[in-house]
């Protein structure tokens, strides 16, 4: 596995920097959007079984505002259930797991505070949480066996482990697009399965029997994999790096082999590859969509969040700036994201623009 | 318990910076001086119940070359016996604590190489070998109860979790030292005995039974907890921070109220506390000593490390800055470490100068 990319690719878990991973309102309005799947896993989970310890793991945590968010919800979500049941609290153990570059420093340090804001929540007879940082890919095993009852992971599973081989005749795009030859999209989606099924095989080993996951993946809906869906956001990018080409600001070989190590799955791939690796039964499947622009149902927002272009562009820099720099270098960053968000404001104002998400409530057989 | 005191203790796990604490040449030779002891330990603890997980916890871990150094040693003995004894390879699971100020993001950055080192160094049928961060005082629960099959520290539990109360008649005086009245000696010894009996409460509840640890301690050999073995060293440094008093960089009142939030233990009252605490037996116990130049005896050293007060002053320097900084200020710890290099150098001329070791192999009864 290409190591280097994943790098790259959450190496924007920056301090107070906004992050499409996990970050920004979007994904907030995602978590928001899968509690009740999320809760509802977590409490037929405890009450089939109703463990003394019960070990969460969030893949992909990033290092910001929602990284203890998710996980919190879940212990206080326990703790209601054993509280209605009149049963001594679980203790909790907490694994958040990215890739060794995020910034867990960052995390580390602003746990004491959660820490006490949580116990007060709970209130004194709550069992303790413990914490602890886990670096690595979770395209590989990261715990020990039959050692986790939980795993959630929101907007990290459509990153590809690495840029799929064989994007040679991809000329002009950077993602899948809809003119994309054939063998551009069965590379594409030969890598999402082979790195998908080799995450259910790692989780399931890790699972402890009955143990549940959730998981939330930028998707599509459409069966066409270069459908707008999934990669017009990525297009828009491509259009404003293809015009610098045309400008001479980059050169067009370097852009042709330029190419965004993510897949957009459908419901459908996502239910085929859980049933070819076998070690998972869905219990719920869900498709939901959040708008590119969070911010736009607010009410009493500043003028520079109502610039729906520029808080998306924002939200995909943070993105996708490790990838453009370490590609194309430094010096034309400003301009490609000043492009972008031009582009996207000109897009959003003449047409309805969402990020489609597929959610997944798995349960180890 | 008073985190910040401790937070900034160990804050000097900095990259690249020697550290009294873990990463100095010191704590490589106490690390070395002790394998014996800890390899003993591990292959008891892996012959008496071949377990198929071995959890194992370093605390105190702090962030530089010998962070990892211990638990590899521990995972190729362990390999070792099991190759020996033909058996399929346990997983590992390797906890790496310290407090949250501690650098994490370093020790996560260097772990693709280490690992990729190690299971190169154990062959290809080895079990893996998973590693996680846990930032937080070890005088507090860390782990989930009965996960842990092994626990290491090294130079760190000499660390109180405060500065005792009641140090008032301390002037002149940064820790204990022969003219500190009895009440201080007092205050010291009982914050010692309540923070080392939390840690041995804390640890029995992780540890499974049977489990073990193995403690290295800064300590003495002597009974008087006044006497030079322990407390020299500080009051070099209390000779430099008096000299400035008297010139007039240092007030007198903030030398008076700076005490340093340290115990250095005997044989004799470490085993006291572990008999009254009740939930560990000692299988073995013993002191050595170093050289306070670690340098002392090695042979082809560039002019920088003959010299002894350099070397010791700058490895009580990335100990003691945090302190003095958070304390006095910035502005004159420059020139206090000066002070303290040559008033070391001086000492060093004169008299044997060690530090003295108390290392104790503990088993879960």
């Amino acid at each position: 596995m290409d190591m280097e990319v994943g790098q790259v690719l959450h190496m924007n878990g920056g301090v107070g920097e906004t992050s499409y991973a996990n970050n920004s309102l979007v994904q907030q309005k995602v978590i928001t959007m899968t509690k009740p799947i999320t809760e509802d896993a977590i409490t037929k989970l405890y009450c089939s079984s109703y463990p003394v310890a019960i070990a969460i793991a969030d893949l992909g945590c990033s290092s910001g505002p929602n990284t203890l968010f998710v996980v919190s919800e879940l212990i206080k979500a326990v703790d209601s259930l054993r509280r209605k049941m009149s049963r001594k609290s679980p203790e909790y153990q907490v694994f958040l797991n990215d890739l060794p570059g995020n910034d867990f420093n960052t995390i580390f340090r602003s746990l004491s505070v959660f820490q006490n804001k949580l116990s007060k929540q709970l209130g004194p007879d709550s069992g303790p949480c413990f914490f602890t940082g886990v670096p690595g890919s979770f395209y590989g095993r990261l715990f020990k066996k039959n050692s986790l009852h939980f795993v959630h992971s929101s907007y990290s599973l459509q990153w590809l482990s690495q840029v799929p081989k064989g994007l040679e005749n991809n000329k002009g795009n950077i993602y899948m697009a809809s003119t994309s030859p054939p063998d551009v999209l069965k590379a594409y989606y030969e890598q999402f399965q082979k790195d998908f099924s080799l995450f259910l095989k790692c989780r399931s080993e890790e699972l402890v029997d009955g143990g549940r996951m959730v998981l939330t993946v930028l998707g599509r809906r459409n069966d066409d994999p270069s459908s707008k869906e999934g990669c017009y956001i990525w297009e828009l990018l491509a259009t404003a790096l293809n015009d610098m080409v045309l400008e001479g600001t980059i050169e067009k070989e370097k852009l042709n082999s330029f190419n965004i190590p993510q897949y957009t799955p459908s419901p459908v791939e996502v239910k085929y590859e859980v049933s070819k690796e076998g070690s998972f039964s869905i219990d719920r499947l869900k498709v939901t969509e959040v708008n590119w622009n969070a911010y736009q149902n607010e009410t009493d927002l500043s003028d520079a969040f109502k610039d729906g272009g520029y808080n998306v562009a924002k939200c995909m820099r943070a993105v996708a700036e490790p990838l453009i720099v370490s590609h194309f270098g430094e010096a034309i960053v400003d301009q490609v994201f000043q492009r972008y968000r031009e582009i996207i404001a000109d897009r959003m104002s003449k047409e309805r623009t969402e990020f489609i998400n597929v959610i997944v409530s798995l349960i180890k057989a």
